[in-house]
């Protein structure tokens, strides 16, 4: 059974399209512990679902998430003890997991702050878009922390290289949507304010779209990071085998051939 | 013994520079089985030969390569059984890991469109030579199939990083001259209707240089890619002290002493 | 007991901040085997030791480093037996481990040329501040050896992507300030003259801060490049465990509450 409440999170599901909205605009979009699990069940129970083709993940108010919460998170952290600070990291790395393996392309739309475990959330997303307001900052240093933390050690340098990497995360300074945009942390840059539509057409056209070839796309992406190149090859080789046989492969001939657009299925 | 007459491919080799120029213009160079096979035995066969030192690849026509023929490759594939698609999968990706893997550089020679399994080839030189009519265009899931196919999934997130290469590989969208240029996807950039000439220069260069150096070069970016520091730190010293017992190191010396320039081997 | 003298190398430690200076000017600090060597034990020494925090490789005179000298180097090689030449690569290569490995973040201050070694060195810190004179030059192939030196072939496409690193290596050309910084070999760009200045200003800061945080952040950089994304999480969950019983984060959380600056420790 689906859950029905999840906490400082809003969930729509329209015509394959679930979009995530951090709600507490009052906070900035503060993580809670709360916050933490639900993102990572609601992602799981997400993936398990046939419904979802393509995810956004937005933040309401004025900023997409300004990271986890100073006063809740931090304080109590400093009183558990070595197992609790297990789980409660290994819980946030697992919704960065479940954001990468995560059967459909996810797709971050950042206006203003995404700092901390927000920058973090977006870097994991498929996509990045952007408005001219948004500004990265994996601020971990900054409390004493490691600038590795969900990953980002991972998935920083695959996205904009080592150097660049190590400079945001053992600095923790902000990085400026055209600074963003220059070294390869924006997918798409949107016109300022627009950054959610723009994210909502995106994921309407890929849940429009293919899908099936999407989330094997962002399936290999993913693995692929992973592999050397003989093993990768040999993925590309099994998975286009397999979508050979899938609905949307044949209908593209059909359309084409009858000089037509194709009316894709997802499968 | 040689293999003399190919399918859809022009071979000349002339100084150690081998030129495959895909000739079947009035397709834009569309690839059929036959073509692939043909490119992937190419390969091996000059791989084998101690005569060529450097490869340019090259499009005859309007453009570089238009990527399978639609017509004869995704009709026939929809009828074929699991084994035969898989040996077809295989066989194309057996053209790139030949690319990666040949004993000496290879230079795409990029003009007009290089799209699909064209826009992989590229992708797979070593250098891309382009002029501003080139147009990159990963269109795999505009089929209905994934993105990741023939090792792009693995390849292009290693030369733009992994935000543009989810953006490339999912949308399938056209990347122009000046953006593919900005990612780093092209090279050198020649000016309008000189990227064969600017390839040949560059393959004449490599060829006439210290070859057995640049093949080592190209040996290693390909297998560190899939090797951790301290293994491809052990690599280099390997290979280093493989080379130093070269006949270019000790020409270079020589030269260097002489206070003249080294005349290169290439062994 | 720590080494009193260096060869071609000046050493000055500071308030938590190393600065190892080439010091050999009239040869553009040109390497030695002695240099090299002396790299080696004392970034081991440096490494052992708790004082250092943060650590500046900087150039005396014109420029940086113009790598190996040609006329030791080159020509005692030229004489050595198989096993001699593995020990003097391997050397070299463990300078560049040292590097990585180090507990503490390395910057490298580049004016002028970095060439060969030097670039290589340069490339392994963890920072390259630079001024506009800087230019790398990765010469291994103009002396008829791999590019893939000491590391490179490893490093320098995690930095700027396969495309440019197979350009870079394989060709051996300079890459002035301008393109450095554009493909994201430079770090920090320094006004002229001022690349000492701007890299003694952030190891100070770097120092100053929470260094902790700051050595945990570069290992976990350094281990993530070779590891799965679950592997990197898990690593990424149990360093900030750590890290939450540390000094520092307490620290910040103090200091938070009480609105002042924290205190950093280091520990």
């Amino acid at each position: 059974m689906p859950t029905e409440n999840w906490q400082h999170i809003r969930l729509d599901v329209t015509g394959g399209v679930a979009t995530v909205t951090l709600d507490r605009p009052e906070k900035l979009n503060a993580l809670t512990f709360g916050a933490y699990a639900d993102l990572r069940d609601l992602l799981a129970e997400l993936s398990r679902s046939r419904a979802v083709r393509a995810l956004v993940l937005a933040g309401e108010g004025r900023g997409f998430c300004s990271g986890g919460d100073v006063d809740e998170i931090i304080g109590a952290t400093l009183g558990m003890d070595t197992g609790r600070l297990l789980d409660f990291n290994r819980m946030t790395g697992q919704v960065v997991r479940a954001v990468r393996e995560a059967p459909f392309p996810v797709i971050a739309a950042v206006h203003g702050v995404a700092a901390g475990a927000g920058a973090v959330l977006a870097l994991a997303a498929d996509f990045r878009v952007a408005d001219p307001s948004a500004r990265f900052a994996f601020l971990f240093t900054r409390v004493g922390l490691s600038g590795g933390d969900m990953g980002a050690a991972y998935l920083l340098p695959r996205v904009v290289g080592l150097g660049h990497a190590t400079r945001l995360l053992m600095l923790g300074e902000p990085v400026r949507a055209p600074e963003a945009e220059r070294i390869g942390l924006i997918s798409l840059m949107a016109d300022e304010g627009r950054a959610d539509t723009a994210a909502q057409d995106l994921a309407r056209r890929l849940a429009d779209g293919p899908a099936l070839a999407h989330a094997q796309t962002k399936a290999l992406l993913t693995a692929e990071l992973d592999m050397p190149l003989a093993a990768a090859v040999e993925l590309d080789a099994s998975t286009q085998a397999l979508l050979m046989n899938s609905s949307d492969y044949a209908e593209f001939h059909a359309a084409f051939t009858e000089k037509r657009p194709p009316e894709w299925q997802g499968r």
